[in-house]
């Protein structure tokens, strides 16, 4: 028999072996509980899988766990700050990225080839080096600090995004944690999104690498806030074996078992970042269904939920299924218009292609949830595909018009 | 000797032997000097080009517009309302579609197969036929009647886009107009945007088409107002031969001549569209210089002139231009960051991929005017393209989120 259930108040640090801690380094603006520089350490040595940004331009933190993770070395730990992303800074970034990997390696006794780093903030601005240095010696670790970790990697999001989930199947019991960030930019090929996953599970890397692949495509390349991409993003997994459990790997037992909780988990946090979109209300959920391949599936469903009309026809409670199918009809994916069938918020608005009359009072007070689901059948294949998005509201002008200045 | 103008007060009926008229059919809600149904008539049948949108849902003026071109006979006349898209009707709004070309084929004594249709406004619903036949025997033509015409296709536009030039060259002269409305929904690859463009010279049925596919690709689809595009897009150009020239043909010594004049009257025409935008304040101009290709260029300028960050960033007089570095690397075009420039607003703020220290007060500043140019230079090859967009506010918002409630 296997369970997985979510753990009330699970966070990155929740799987065995895992600890964080966070502080105040003076990279952010200072405020009260404002927290930018944290840590993330496993005491066994971790195998490592990672995803990162599709962007052209790179941040130097990612060019330096690129770098890391293609030599297949173990991983330790995990710096992080928010304030400034370490992005354009050309060779003195880098420098600046190794250097952080040396300090953290020097305070907690491991060698710098064992920390990944990770930057979140505004572009083009050097890290201040002297508060990183003073602030990676005051961290405090504990196993309960996943909880503080987390507030210092947030920027515009207004709410923490935490999860873990606890696996038993027969004799074997582990848990996957993980901690999320991101609000503005974050877009399917993701956004200026970090996401840190640890997992006692014992996981041979290759099955890692593939299964932290497959999640990320259905959960967090599957949201969109705004359609604009960051050089920073960011999606690293740890696996340190404290489970005790035969590695898992592809076609043994427990694979299944363990992607499961990991898509579940991603899923989760996804739609976490996609409900806190900068300025949002509502959380949008786009199925698409029958579409000649889940690849067209993904493609219409990452449109429609991208589209600012649709994302502002939700914000106004407005059922404009126009909008859908415009949205729909450019995303270039194969459409035969008599067969397309469209529901929003649980309402037929259009059948084989034609406008279903509906009660316009009940639509827009279903529309008035805080999730709204829109579904679109095109009868076609067997290609599926669900993202997810939010509205698009006045406070997301306010938000954006008003972020260096 | 050439010389191209723009005549003061020009418009479609400007080119001679066009004239034009409309009437208030009742087919957008009633005010004060509100028109919704307009017809463009030429005494002379016309040679015509058309581009339509690239959207797979395609309202059923765009299809009948097709088909008629399709078979290469001469237009006399073009019907247009607003208030209705007639999309999403299936075979009963091709039926209408056709009905409305009979009618006004009848009130011109006119073969219907010399008459094209165009229709923008609400999605999924039904033609009102009792208000266009009404209508259509309402219009009263007048060589002054282009300005009424521009008045009757309006939707959410806030100004009317009308222009002509004339084009005098040796002993032939002749003259292009034209008028255009848009302002949700633009996008790149044609949003609910209409557009008639007409002439008086004589001009083969070739060379008409390929100018007219040159002069739309760096104009109307270089602008973008919100990414989406709708089933209605279309340009549409007529040209009547009053003008008593040699048919200007590929090669011959007017082509020149015509197609840059053609191409000044449709970036004047897609700049006003841009500059209208959905609760615009300000035109924006991206240019991208020294691409490896034309159509990188393109796709970049696009790219950078659609993002959401980008366009709350010029509105907020934000000089934030690692927005601008954040699109232009999720555009998928070779870039060296070594070798990036980008200016904002005629500020160096970005210099062979490194910052360039500048004073925040007088970047600000620069951003107040009401057309703010980005250049970006990639230093790479000799691609060179521009796109025109609009900021974004919390007025498209409101706008948006209110639109058929």
């Amino acid at each position: 028999m296997t369970e997985s259930d979510f753990i009330p108040g699970g966070t990155v640090t929740t799987p065995a072996g895992f600890s964080a801690g966070a502080v105040y380094a003076g990279i952010k603006k200072k405020g009260v509980d404002v927290l930018d520089l944290g840590i993330i350490y496993s005491r066994e040595p971790c195998t490592v899988a990672g995803v990162y940004t599709t962007n052209k331009i790179k941040s130097a933190a990612v060019v330096v766990n690129q770098q890391r993770l293609a030599k297949g070395g173990m991983v330790s730990a995990i710096v992080a700050n928010s304030g400034c992303a370490n992005s354009s800074t050309g060779e003195q970034g880098l420098t600046d990225a190794i250097e952080t990997t040396e300090l953290a390696g020097k305070a907690l006794g491991i060698a710098p080839e064992e920390v990944l780093v990770a930057s979140t903030g505004v572009i083009g601005v050097r890290l201040p080096m002297d508060a990183i240095r003073k602030g990676i010696n005051g961290v405090v670790l504990t196993p309960d600090g996943g909880h503080d970790f987390e507030r210092a990697i947030m920027t515009t999001d207004t709410v923490p995004k935490e999860a873990a989930i606890a696996v038993k199947s027969g004799d074997t019991a582990f848990t996957i944690g993980g901690v999320a960030k991101g609000s503005g930019m974050i877009h399917p090929n993701m956004g200026t999104m970090l996401v840190f996953l640890s997992t006692d599970a014992a996981v041979t890397p290759d099955f890692l690498a593939e299964s932290l692949r497959k999640a990320v495509d259905v959960s967090f390349n599957m949201i969109s806030v705004d359609g604009d991409t960051s050089p920073s993003d960011t999606v690293i997994l740890l696996a340190n074996g404290l489970a005790g459990n035969d590695p898992v790997a592809a076609g043994n037992p427990l694979a299944g078992f363990f992607y499961r909780a990991l898509e579940s988990l991603c899923i989760h946090l996804a739609k976490a970042i996609a409900r806190d979109g900068e300025g949002a209300t509502k959380l949008i959920e786009v199925t698409v269904k029958k579409a000649v391949s889940i690849e067209q599936a993904r493609r219409a469903a990452r449109t429609i939920v991208s589209s600012n009309l649709v994302k502002a026809a939700v914000y106004g409670r407005d059922p404009n299924w126009g909008r859908v199918t415009a949205a729909l009809g450019r995303s270039d994916v194969e459409i035969e218009e008599p067969k397309l069938d469209v529901m929003m918020a649980g309402i037929t608005v259009l059948k084989k292609g034609r406008p279903v009359p509906f009660e316009r009072e009940k639509a827009v007070k279903a529309l008035e949830r805080t999730e709204v689901p829109i579904l679109v059948d095109l009868h076609l294949g067997a290609g599926e595909a669900t993202a997810w998005g939010c509205d698009l509201t006045e406070q997301y002008v306010v938000i954006n018009s008003a972020y260096t200045t």
